[in-house]
Parts: structure tokens; sequence; C-alpha cells
């Protein structure tokens, strides 16, 4: 009973993450009602690919540019500092970090972590671009900043053991209880991990 | 830090209704990461405007067709009951109660609620239009869909009186407990009117 351009909205909006056919619903309506809306919308996203690419040093999303390959600006800005290098599994990851402003050095994005059961094995991780990517750049340390889940710590623990013969420091983002979180609220793991890596006050 | 055409797409997503920063800049990500998706999506918003219009009769979309005003399946639909018109405040209301099934009728489509706080008054309904429908379509019972709200039934109140000197009858949806709902959980309006609301067993 929808028109078919309305439709078609519909079913390419559903397949974007978190989103159902209701919301998908509710965005197209939007759209319908505010036709400048949509026009602009349209022409940003289909514009998008040939401006939007990933940095060829680091993953990170970089602005495309003719007759060169994608540089990201993190790895052009020259105040960064080369010896520390924090590897994430995903771009929203690297951006979350940027936002706390607490990494001042370079990055690298996995793509991926390590999933057996997704069928993402040790093969599938670009361990050979990010150990020549740390040799590149002359790195001291390497935090690795996967998340604190059974996927991201396999994937750290892995990539440590990788990082071992290097002459490289490898360290890991601290797990414990969230900042303004609520110890009682706190699952078990969580409280455990806050106890093994207390610090001195 | 951005791209440009990322940093617009994020800026155009964040104006669709309940997307905040975070959840555009997920849905850019994932746009960046499915170049089809982006093409895809990109076109099927920017054509939107020039395929979906509103139903002249009743305001429902509609697809738009070369030389003559936009009309709804709906209005085109000959098996439909010209005898029953359901007014409703909004396309996605209209939306709802076409998939419970139970309105074989015509729809009538307000696009607003009387709104005092908002400026809505009651010139700004389209009160001719509806008299119009409901004589052009020889109604003999107007449903009042609008939403148990305070705008909703301040505007089913005065939608009634203005058509009570019309030769048709009045009638409004039943207000009341979910179908599913927990009696415990319902506040206490909700629980007056369905006891007000009571039908013999």
């Amino acid at each position: 009973m929808w028109p078919e351009s309305f439709r078609r909205v519909v079913e390419q909006l559903s397949r974007l993450p978190g989103v159902g056919d209701k919301t998908a619903q509710r965005f197209a309506l939007e759209l319908v009602l505010e036709p400048a809306l949509a026009l602009e919308l349209g022409a940003a996203i289909s514009s998008m690919p040939t401006g939007v690419g990933r940095c060829h040093k680091c993953g990170n999303l970089a602005e495309r540019v003719e007759g060169r390959p994608p540089e990201c600006t993190i790895c052009l800005d020259p105040r960064r500092n080369n010896k520390l290098l924090c590897v994430v599994g995903r771009i929203q990851d690297l951006l979350a970090i940027e936002r706390s402003g607490a990494m001042r050095g370079r990055y690298f994005v996995l793509g991926r972590l390590l999933s057996p059961l997704d069928g993402v094995r040790a093969e599938h991780l670009p361990t050979a671009e990010l150990i020549t990517r740390v040799e590149a750049l002359g790195v001291e340390e390497v935090i690795l900043a996967t998340p604190p889940s059974v996927d991201g710590e396999a994937t750290a623990l892995f990539l440590a053991r990788e990082l071992a013969e290097r002459n490289v420091r490898v360290s890991r983002i601290a797990s414990g209880v969230p900042h303004g979180g609520d110890l009682e609220f706190s699952d078990q793991i969580t409280l455990g991990r806050a106890i093994e890596g207390r610090r001195t006050f």
C-alpha cells in the first residue's frame, strides 16, 4: 500500500545498524514531510563514497584526494608522538579515545577482533601491517585498546604474543569500575578486575 | 578531525527524529564501510521527493504521477466503505490503524493537533477540508482517532462540536488498558477510562 519510492527508502534505511522497520518508516516519513532535508541528506550520502576513504597508514577515516592514497588528519599531524601506538578494533573506538584527549600518539585500526564463532581467526587480523607500522614509526610502546570482552581480550593476548619478539613495550588499557559507576551494580568480573588492577594511592 | 563529506552526512542524519550525534555517527560509519549501501540509500532518498506526495483527498502518502494530483491507494480502492471516515493526526497513525485491519473505510489526516502551547489553534486545523470530504463521500460515521493525549482529546472535542450540526454520527476510539498490558503498571487515568468505558460481557 506504500508508494514505491517510499518503500525503497524504508528498505534501505532499515539496513542501518539498530534500525528496524518502524524506525526506518519514521525516518522516511520525516523525509517525505521535509523534502529539503531529503534532498540534502540524499546528496550528502551519495557523495560520501567518493569523498571519504580509509587512511592507508592506520585505517581511520580520511579525505580522498585525487592522485594519492587517503591519509587521515592524525597520521598527517607532525605533532603526534610516533613512539606511542594505540591499537583499536574499530574506527568508533578511535573516535571515542580521541574525544577523551588522553592519547597523543598514533593509531592502528584492526577492523575486526578474533572471533572463532564468527569465523574470524588469527590469519584474518592485519598483524603484518601492524608490525610494519610499528617498525616504520619507531614505536616504543603499543597500547592494546581492544574492548574488555572475550573477543577483545583474545585479540589483545594474540597481538601481545606476536609483538613480544619485537623491541617494543606492550600495554593493555585498564579495566575496572567506570567513572560515575556504582559498585553495587557492577558485575563481578568488573569488580574483580578493579581490585586486581588497583593502584597505590 | 573528520573528513568534510563525513561530517556533512553526520550533520544531516542528526536532523532525523530521535537521532543524536552518536547515532548519526554510527550510521555514517556504516555507510563508509558499505559504499554500496551509501549509493543505494543516497539515490533512494534523493529521488523520494519527486516520487512521493500527499494524497489530495486524505493527506496519506501517494505516488506522484505526471499530470494529475497525487491520490493514495486507499482513496483509489473502490472496495472501501465510503460511509465510514477515520480522522487521524498523522500519517503514522493511519499506517498503524491499517496494520490492525480493523478499519475498512476512508481516512482523513489532519497533519496537526490543537496545541495552544505550540501555537496551533482551531484555525490551523483543516476543518473545512474535513467537512468537504465528509459531504463528498456521503459519510455516515466519523471516527475520531486522534491520540488519547491532552492535544488529541482537545482536537477530538473540537471536531466533534464542528461536526455536530452535520447529519453524521461522531465516535471516538476506545481508551483503556492495552492488550497484554498489566493493570498494576497502568496509570490512573488509563485505569479510570478502562472502568468508565466498560462493556457488557
